[in-house]
């Protein structure tokens, strides 16, 4: 099991339109293939400045990259991430043992 | 639902007797009251310098201050934590909807 997360920062306000938007396409890669146990997630501790998350788990690294790849996982980083996004983290995890 | 996480690099090097207890330490954690869901991962991804996470769920915001305040979790920062973790980020999250 491979976790894919992502916590971040839009540059909208909160509540706004677009930050909708930008959680709205975010869900759709819930259909993706190879992508389980999605989640779109609010980040409400005070120790760093990140709004929101999206974790998501792959049986192994080829299903992970193959959602990297795939033209609607591309087309959501071009059309709303560079757009939206004003600071990221990416955190992958397997389990320990 | 309250999903408490922290990623984290050691100051020891890998496969050290120091990581293997720090780890085991940071196992005994998931006895303690409220803690749901624990999860100790090795952080695999590239784009960050961190080696290892810790990931934990608790019901509500008083079962997640227990733990925080805890006798067992206090002792653990000041005998491990303190000593062992050279860099960290805590990240906490709730259901976006």
């Amino acid at each position: 099991m491979i976790r894919h997360t992502v916590v971040l920062k839009l540059k909208h306000s909160k509540g706004s339109a677009e930050e909708q938007k930008f959680l709205a396409a975010a869900q759709k890669l819930e259909a993706l293939p190879g992508v389980q146990k999605f989640e779109c997630l609010r980040q409400i501790g005070k120790k760093n400045n990140f709004d929101f998350g999206l974790s998501m788990e792959f049986e192994n690294m080829e299903a992970y990259e193959g959602y990297n790849n795939h033209p609607e996982h591309t087309n959501f980083v071009q059309t709303y991430w560079l757009r939206d996004v004003a600071e990221f983290l990416e955190i992958d995890y397997e389990p320990y043992a």
